[in-house]
């Protein structure tokens, strides 16, 4: 069992490892929701052994795509920083395609059309 | 891109790798809907490149608890053939609880040990 | 606009056109619930012209497979009176399950099995 | 059974039915996902005989509205060709939403609604 | 039983109530879809006691909070004349997040922050 | 803030004010989904002011009827410890019901009829 006392500090890590920085966009739209989501989601599921970060990522992004919600950006986005290509995404939607049905994945793959142009406007911004 | 006439054969060798024999429930259940299930989920998704047969289990599992099926129990049972074990499906229910709410966790977690104590008698029943 | 005196009449017409009898089930589970659906659901929306019984069904029967109730089992045991066949309704849940996942085309063809293994039973004891 | 060999051409043919040229959007979006949406969900499941294109019409609008998805647009936007008029598709709205709950319907009629304003639009500009 | 006679007169009091005037962006969107739901959602259920309307928004706004539908946020900007304040509806969305996913929380929390937003420019407008 | 050290604590309260005792049969299932409900879900969000244990469980209950789940039989079980009556949650189901689809209130409504024959054949044999 995980120390309950080093919650935040581990749920800050995991965001670190992720690529998140602090998830300041998530403590901006509300910092209770933001303290719930980092000492539990992170602090004490996404910091468990027994799964690898890319792994419980990959599961992640299946309940996402699954949920159909926006909330899968931010994964898209970051998903590389745990070692997961876009081409890797595209094959986590077509298999979870058929499970969850095929507007789900359409759906998916819009967004990640989406993460990818923004990823490349950036880009070309900072050169 | 995947050779289509071969797609029968390619389902056949994945559900073989999985442990499901040729998944002969479904096919007593219904005849087209095993075929469409064999030669397009598996035949064409599950077999191709770019994730390996254990994280699409993963991916699966993750899906299936978010519907909260009990469709879910014949991956459960066999997930260890691809290197999966029942702490490790534990890991997928706890990280997918909080994306896909925590009474699917609880639902997924009565099939699992369902499909534990099933085996458990199985194994019973052999000596 | 139909005339919402008529609303409980409307219903109960519907419901003797789709052999369901009075739907006394559900007027045993709850006498409000039944009233409310008779009432409204069925006096009102089932009542509407502009899709045929036929079609009104096929529609109802698509929601219910997506969203993977027991709740579709009268459904299914009596959409034969309004001329849709076991076959047809297997065809609506291979064209659904696309749409709303496998599993829950899986789930509704189990549903279906158990309603045509449900109605020999009863023939076999008339006999 | 139908053949394996032709599914994307009995793909394409449905798609020319339906109005939607080669769907080239999907295509746009991901080429994979465009092969597997035409070759299985339309060169196979559409393609199968025993419910006219307007019933499995019917049956997709119904899966879709339920499942509450953007995606729902390109139906609505060309059901039209299977003999499917927009109060026709008001009709469908009403009777999911019984079943599917009343923001399912609120949605899928605010698509509706966008959808008849750019068909006008379209008519419009082409004056 | 309440007199089915007087439903739209009691559904359109509820509205009152409720601080929705008579609902008019349902009935432009489409004015069948306003008569069934202002007889019957609200004229049947809404208007039934057992619940007070305090209650029966915190259970709107639950179920709506599940089904992540845009469809909340004429009930997120009028909660405030049942009672409700927006701390409250924090609350119901910490409390439903656990129950419904994490991501349902988040799309809410964002509807809730735009809904405040729109509330603050349309109060400095007036000034 | 609520102090995290005492989570446990708390939850293990508000278990025993809503009648679960400790909530032996979760324990049972899976000793770290219970750690993680009863710290997590009842020590801190259960625990947390702002809305009554009565409202909170309207809330719930409001959610699992929507997802359907048979996760809710716990809660139906010992609702009347928090004040709310069989009767009001009949009212809970049909106001939900309108929501989350009339499937979702059927379900919901047997769940009911089940939990309280189920407490009859308990007093009977008490006696």
């Amino acid at each position: 069992m995980l120390d309950p006392k080093h919650r935040r500090a581990r749920g800050l890590a995991i965001y670190k490892k992720m690529g998140w920085d602090t998830n300041p966009d998530l403590k901006a739209l509300d910092p209770e929701l933001w303290r719930l989501t980092t000492e539990f989601v992170f602090g004490e599921v996404w910091s468990r052994p027994g799964l690898s970060l890319r792994e419980r990522e990959l599961v992640t992004l299946a309940v996402l795509i699954t949920l159909g919600t926006e909330g899968m950006d931010l994964h898209l986005r970051h998903a590389g920083k745990l070692g997961i290509t876009d081409d890797e995404i595209r094959e986590v939607i077509y298999q979870a395609m058929y499970y969850a049905g095929q507007p789900r994945g359409l759906f998916a793959m819009k967004r990640l059309k989406g993460v990818i142009a923004e990823r490349k406007r950036t880009r070309r911004a900072r050169r």
